[in-house]
């Protein structure tokens, strides 16, 4: 089973800074850990700040992975044709986030990606991407 | 381990009515498979369509459950009075719902309980809870 | 044919008080009156100033009865969760209101539970009952 | 008992088209229909396009009926104009829909006529008129 | 004189729970306090997490007593229902909070119930209580 | 000098019905007092209950007029159509109104015709197409 | 007949600044005409910048004037107070504008004073005031 | 094929007022020189200010035409009737405009008919018209 | 203990004017009545129109005062100015109104002093300033 | 005469995902039919997901084009910065949607660009881009 | 070069209250390194908490001053007067703010003012008015 | 002292384009007066039209400069993912527009960066930049 994390905006910074929201272990870090966790699962991993970009990566994931975990940061909020992308692609992905947006500022309460997503994980700090993989390791058991 | 699933309002028609939207087992079945997959909790279960009874039960959990994980239901978008009985008490709380909330209406959009729970789980089906589930597993690993 | 007459919060004051808006006659003897002009009809009666134990009625009556006439009073304007009641529950209900919510307070003007409802009937006092009761006769006379 | 029926915007298109919504028999033959079932009412019948000229046969009708059943069409949504024509005239209007307002978008919500009609029934297709007609006769025998 | 004190959802917790907010003093012991302090009232006192018990109270309150203080707690905020039952009686009825609600979320800077009450106080933690039963004493002492 | 008065919708019940808002004179006779009052000024008159009828008298207007009088009643609120035709023509249009549209329904605060109007005089009954009149007269005198 | 003209904030600034807008004569050689034109008519001027000295003028006027001409500037859109002190007199007030307010920003075509006063006239340059005072004159007569 | 274009209210100014906007050839003229360039279709055309004939001829047009090209003018921000009409009719109809409706006020923003064309354009003056023309002959083409 | 009381725009008119609102006593009257029940307190007393003044009196009572007991009147609802004052000063302030600001217009359901004071008692009439007082006195005797 | 066609995210997926929406020709195919339809337009076509890189093209299409056909996805509903683009640059821009952007969801009411383009095609899937060539071709003539 | 300082409500507490915010030195001495920091310019002084004087202040100063540098306090958010009295006076007005009014509540996020100056400097704390004297000094250069 | 001067979308054609607006000489000459005017500061100069590319070089800026000037044109109204990254980077950044925002469209108002910056500075045209750099060179002079 191969599964592509794509994260987004500033969350290259993780385990860089404002460690008391992001943690103190970098990405590279804790996809090995996820890596080792979940020895079955083929995981890569992009990050990107370009909207558009993440929208191209999403394109090229069609044929290639089984199911896309999507931290899309900021751009969750404000971009539309991330939201169209989702819904082009044939894959499903898991919209992931770190903090829970509804304890934040009123204009992180919108979604404009989860209508087309399979479903939504927030608020588990990291774990909320495990979660996310044990999701797509319960449906490929069920098969 | 102890956690207590809720259940709120209509969700006792789970396996009884629109199965296309709920699936066609009762919660009760459900309840069993959770106990297998997850043999070191202990799962207790209420459901009430009653607002006040599912405070009443959050204040009973102190002391009685390491955790609570809550579909609060159509109280989800309604119910400041849920919102603060999960603030009040000190259980974590996970929020899980069967579809994800950003597909439906606009008034459900809204989550007057999201803000004082430790994360939530959307749109996975019955496998929000198992998800719920596996988290107060991971963390209990951690210990 | 079996009808089931539901009335919300505050309703059990009618003929009691505010006898300008709610008359000064109480629902029992009112439902005499029904039961005597619609003789055709078994008219059984539920109020409770509860919103879950309102749903909880909802849900038995399905298979108990052929329709179900509601005025849920107040709650009209603020429960997502009556309204999933009704949808989910096979059962055509009418939706009455005494006085016209649209001549009262802007908060009134919502409605929850019409999306889901056969019908409304609103403003015609305690006729508004009767012609809910008038509608359920005519669909059986059309079978 | 005279009882004039206003039809507006595109109700003449009864029975000709979008049969799902309108049902295929056109307004002349349910007229007659009408016109059987409430022997003791004289029925009137009036449909216009123009929201003006339904003013206007609001206004001439002062007098010379005993009540009106008005379906405004798309004009309940828009028309304060034909809201003030019914608080101007002393005769009982009843609002009537054929399909449930609550149920289609947002802009349907709004009624400018509701406010002055004694009262609103929608939703049961074709016996909204109908339920309107017994509403007069049932206050004609309270007399 | 005899005046029913009613408190809302999660309003048991008093003295239990978040004690920065709600004292360390349970409600029984406070009530204590209160009956000293006003020996010629005669204090009852009820509370509940469900909204329609609170409705039933107030119904029974009607001519058992001279006045109901009411701390209506996250309800004051969401329901029309509790704000017809205070009309409906004839007693006078005083809103307390313990916080002062415009200092909090804005979802809280709203009041369905004050417009039906005598008056609101709030802010002033146990002696917004003990401030409504002053006045209740005040206005025996007018007659 | 010649001045245009139009009526919008529902005005020509002017001393018809609703003697307390709008007196128990009719127009005619209102009229005659106007051309009583203001001798040197030919005064016409037209109404109509259809908004495109009053946008063709407007049409009409331009090279007949000097000015027109404009009482669009409820259209005031509505018609963006009525705005587009005041603009259009090149003649002074000054809107008037019997009551003070301020005072009434928050529906009734919103003017589309006034930003193409000379001017608004709103608020002094039937006076108001008197000072209309006079200020034509006014600007009469300055030429 | 004695009427008080009241002009609000910037209104000193007339004749001196911005002519394309409000004219090159200060109110003084305004105020000269408009008491030649209307000799009947004792006219008393005030002017003041400051919300709470027009409060202040508005209820020193109580029975010493026969009306009130108030163009209360930009205070119109903002000044709850105002609003209350015309509610508070008794004397006629009309509500003066130099401009049209809803040609202007959106902010400007909200009125706080305008349902308190007799009427509004907006829009007619400096014979808002002088058709404000014809109005006075025409009353006067009709006594 | 046969095409009817239909403008709404104020559109018979055309080439008779406001040039800058409109231009300054009137409509007769323009119909000739489409004629002229699209020798193979019949065009017919009709001019209302009246919303109710705009339906009218809406509905007419049923088995008359191949298509609609309509310009609805002010009524397309505020005629929820019209939309009705072209959603009844079988017709594909092309809204049109000859300015760019987003450059102006905000209440321009909004079409109450576009959901229920075939497509919209809109900012090319006259050749609006003219491309919603050639899109028929495209189609013509086609089949 | 000495406690300020000052009361805002128009309650200068207490006692003079809308008695069924404010009563038929002048303020020095109450003000002698209140200093007569509460002999432990020197009350002061100020009154202003101008929310400059209300503001400067504000600073001020800082080292002056125990406390103060603001009715701003419609400053509360539109002084952000006021409610910073507030905020800016150490003393406890009260704020109290005489009727209950949540019956009256929407624009009125608004505080900006609120969140600065210590509590809020409003619709008790001129008790609304005596149960202030009285809280001062409870505060005083816990010291 | 040169123009460039500028399609915006996921419009790379013309083709090849969701056909129903989209057809089933990639856009290299579909320029091949443009180029052929209009021998005597040089036509050129850039794609990019990314928001800046639209910008640029923008940019560098000063001078080497005459005119520009630009689909911009979901830009269109977020991108203040591309409207800014346009706005900026000297040439005709067309703006170009598939599908009626009206008819889908609210946010997609909104078009950024449309108030700095020459005119908007949309609803008549990838014929749009050809009335749009159409259009230049018409204004190529006029020269 | 002459240039006046004023500052609007509270700001008179400027080194007395709430040094975090504020600073712990009043203006007095600000002035005074405010004086030595620009030697060539002479700084006149004027604070009010009266909106009306702030804006006597600004009609004084025209023919007096070459610039003003204006801290309205919280009316930069409440007072259209103030912003219609800049724009009123031919001088050129820079709008500072001590703290960055985007970081505090949502009512402060609106400046009335903002529009009618030359330009906005925030966030700087005192140096907002030091970067001000600045920018004045710049212009004085270029001449 | 080192500091970057970041600009955002389209203000690479400063100089080329809207001289009106932008000034008539490119960013390379103004950056080379800047450096002229402050020798003592080293300026690094950045423009990008891609939110994204802004976001990276405001991350490579850590430790690499002293501060950050930043104008982020219109992604300044839409990039909640631009705040997020100078909330993330420890460098104190200044909000600079050439423009005053608050003179512009509605949309314009907001700034999704403001509340993480330092300060903003705005409508100074390029002086903004230039008083930005004043500040930082005030702050080195104080250490």
């Amino acid at each position: 089973m191969k599964i592509l994390i794509i994260n987004g905006p500033n969350l290259n910074l993780l385990g860089k800074r404002e460690p008391e929201i992001y943690g103190n272990r970098n990405f590279d870090d804790i996809l090995q850990t996820f890596q080792h966790d979940f020895p079955d699962v083929q995981i890569a991993y992009y990050q990107s700040n370009v909207e558009g970009e993440l929208i191209n990566r999403l394109h090229e994931a069609m044929g290639n992975f089984d199911g896309i975990i999507l931290n899309a940061g900021a751009y969750t909020h404000t971009s539309v044709a991330l939201g169209d992308a989702i819904k082009a692609i044939a894959l499903p992905v898991i919209e992931v986030h770190i903090s829970n947006i509804f304890s934040r500022e009123d204009f992180r309460h919108v979604s404009y990606i989860a209508p087309y997503c399979k479903g939504s994980i927030m608020g588990f700090g990291l774990d909320s991407y495990r979660l996310a993989l044990q999701y797509f390791m319960m449906q490929e058991k069920k098969k």
